[in-house]
């Protein structure tokens, strides 16, 4: 038999044991979070039918779908094309469709999973990634609070992972560019281009917009570059232009401001930047971006925005929603490139999740060791029991190797407690 | 455009809304004590080259596969065949042999996830599912304590998850099986018919064993028949055969039953029972089933056993293991069919996860209802803040549709706080 070939298909990525812990502990994190903020967990199909992802604006040239590996002997024939999930949305909008009757609305979920995108292979792209997201849909109007929530959550995330990390929460409303384009007398087939070329702007600061005017080109730049306090852009925005749907988004804007700062949000972790536009198309109200500051580089590492017709392709009916998206696996990914922000990871998510190791001086202690196990475990600690029969200081070692900060050793006479947080040691010599 | 089908690929089942708060109470809790016993989290990708799986002996026939929705169109072209991980045991094997000299030994890991199988599509069995799995794998002798370990888990988790319902946890060793087969002279290539034999034997009672003489089938029955508490059949089978196999198997037995009662499982729920023989191939010593008493129809809830070769055909190497698997989705699937076991579990993943809504009795209250939910969140609570601008009655039909157990009333002179748990009440009032 020809040798195997046991690594990765090629884009398909594994987190080493040490970084599983990080990944783990942020999962975890999120979905609390996303929890106690009222979204419950809420989880879909890996695979939906394929005409459903196309009709939903799919790149059928990156769209996975499942077959046999021997069709011709498979037990069952499959009648549809059955495509896995490129994003959360489209199967949020589709469960939406099938349950809207058994739904309340405003309808809030999270799901915290894998979605496969048919990418070039390539140094940081993935093939399949772990995305976390929130949505809120409502079944007529939604109110603007939950696009000012949108903002708090992601900061509750981003102060609980890297408390020692600033991060900046850019908004805007498409509203105000669109209004601003149509007051300018831009064709509109022409403003999915001028989104892009916005959306591009930090990226290549120097790019031409092709085909228009030198004064018009001047004039955007010289709008998506007004800078200031949220108050000042605010104030700004008021007198700049008056088509209806630029003082819309202005309107929009001001009122989310409003109401992130009844929700208490920190004002250096948000600002208003006239540059987002998220080039997606769904877009139509709010759009956010979050940088971590000193890491602009990453890119956007939590991205969303307001959306109008989630579901009308599925259900003839306008649903508004407004949701964030995490891209977990890339972002941490790259973290991790940086041994410093490795170990600093690595470390919070080990201290987040105290792990006990019970060792035993001699095998035939074993009963004890594991009755002090479950003991340990009944006052709600993770408690690893060694249980081969080894020489203590092969035990040690194994403790160290898998980096558990706190160790118990069993004697005969007496109990150890060896531990580097000092609160923790006591707290368990109390038990033992 | 004809309309399109949204419905779920056949096969591919989605819960409902109240369904889905049980599903994640469950995985939540079941990663909880996963966790606790030492056994974190650890994710591989959905798909691994098909090469691999067929040399574990994945089914061809149910095997999916990746392909592109447009191959000709596809953004990059790929080389290798991906198919569907069909149960994390096999993924487990690969992440081993990939990561080998970064595992600290014994190794353990839990993982909850979808896998996948083509199988024939029928009510109750469905072609993407969860399993929860734990293991623990040895880098060469592994003692039997972890065989002990699976079974004082399985009962943490059914205790914690249906403390109303008795359960029962039969254990047996496959050694005490092979021992008798090759002690009565059967033929080593016929075993593993014997063992589906006796697998079957539960759901068909009537079963013959062709080919073997009735001598033998009597045999065998009267063997696997014999019954009684742990102790007794422990001394049964002392006298019963000095074939060194079989003795090896009742040895091993023996000592798991010393260790569980070291752990102090309960002796109600688990027992040994000669019967269990888990007709896959890989298992090698000790093998376990979980029954719901009153539901033995649903067949074993949780399953697992010990194995030998995990790794050899990816590493050359002989690595000894032992793990259990709860095939989550089927289960909750089938409990769900009774509505008064929904009805309970639902209630429970409800109280287990108490969830406030903060109603506002005028919109203009809103920015005290949104302070008033950060301060219940900061505190640790679950909190939805209703911020659609609607009259009290239909916030009230909200909250009761959702069936949020608790909801704050915020007026402009008073808070009410309506609580079916009181105590929960009393708790909220206090910070109100």
């Amino acid at each position: 038999m020809a040798k195997l070939n046991t690594s990765t298909p090629s884009g398909f990525l594994e987190f080493s044991p040490a970084e599983q812990r990080v990944v783990q502990h942020w999962k975890k994190t999120i979905a609390e979070i996303f929890e106690a903020n009222g979204f419950p967990m809420l989880e879909t199909p890996l695979v939906e039918r394929s005409e459903n992802f196309e009709a939903k604006g799919g790149n059928p040239k990156e769209i996975y779908v499942l077959d046999r590996l021997r069709r011709e002997e498979a037990v069952d024939q499959d009648k549809d094309i059955r495509a896995v999930r490129f994003d959360h949305t489209v199967p949020l909008a589709l469960y939406v469709a099938r349950h809207f009757n058994e739904l309340a609305f405003p309808f809030r979920r999270s799901v915290i999973g894998p979605v496969m995108r048919g990418e070039r292979a390539q140094k940081g792209r993935f093939r399949q990634f772990d995305q976390c997201d929130i949505d809120v849909i409502g079944s007529e109007k939604l109110s603007l609070a939950n696009d000012a929530q949108m903002v708090a959550i992601i900061a509750q995330i981003f102060e609980k992972l890297m408390p020692e990390q600033k991060f900046v929460i850019r908004i805007n409303n498409r509203k105000i560019l669109t209004g601003f384009f149509a007051a300018f007398n831009a064709n509109p087939a022409e403003f999915k281009k001028l989104l892009d070329f916005l959306d591009n702007l930090e990226k290549n600061p120097n790019a031409k917009l092709a085909g228009h005017p030198i004064e018009f080109q001047e004039r955007i730049l010289e709008f998506v570059e007004t800078t200031g306090t949220a108050d000042e852009i605010l104030e700004k925005l008021k007198d700049f232009s008056d088509h209806p749907e630029f003082v819309e988004g202005a309107e929009e804007l001001a009122e989310v401001v409003k109401i992130l700062r009844a929700m208490k949000v920190p004002e250096d972790q948000w600002q208003i930047d006239l540059r987002i536009a998220r080039g997606l198309d769904y877009y139509t109200g709010t759009v956010y971006e979050t940088n971590l500051v000193g890491y602009e580089g990453l890119g956007s590492v939590c991205s969303g925005g307001r959306y109008d017709d989630l579901a009308k392709v599925f259900m003839g009916k306008d649903l508004p929603g407004v949701g964030i998206s995490i891209g977990l696996t890339r972002l941490l990914w790259q973290l991790f490139q940086d041994e410093n922000i490795k170990k600093s990871l690595t470390d919070a998510a080990l201290k987040k999740n105290p792990h006990i190791i019970i060792l035993s001086r001699d095998n035939l202690l074993l009963a004890s060791s594991l009755q002090l196990g479950e003991e340990l475990r009944s006052k709600g600690f993770s408690v690893e029991v060694y249980m081969e029969d080894k020489k203590i200081q092969k035990q040690i070692d194994f403790a160290k190797k898998m980096a558990i900060p706190c160790r118990v050793i069993v004697g005969e006479n007496d109990t150890i407690v060896e531990c580097e947080d000092l609160e923790l040691k006591a707290r368990i010599e109390n038990l033992v």
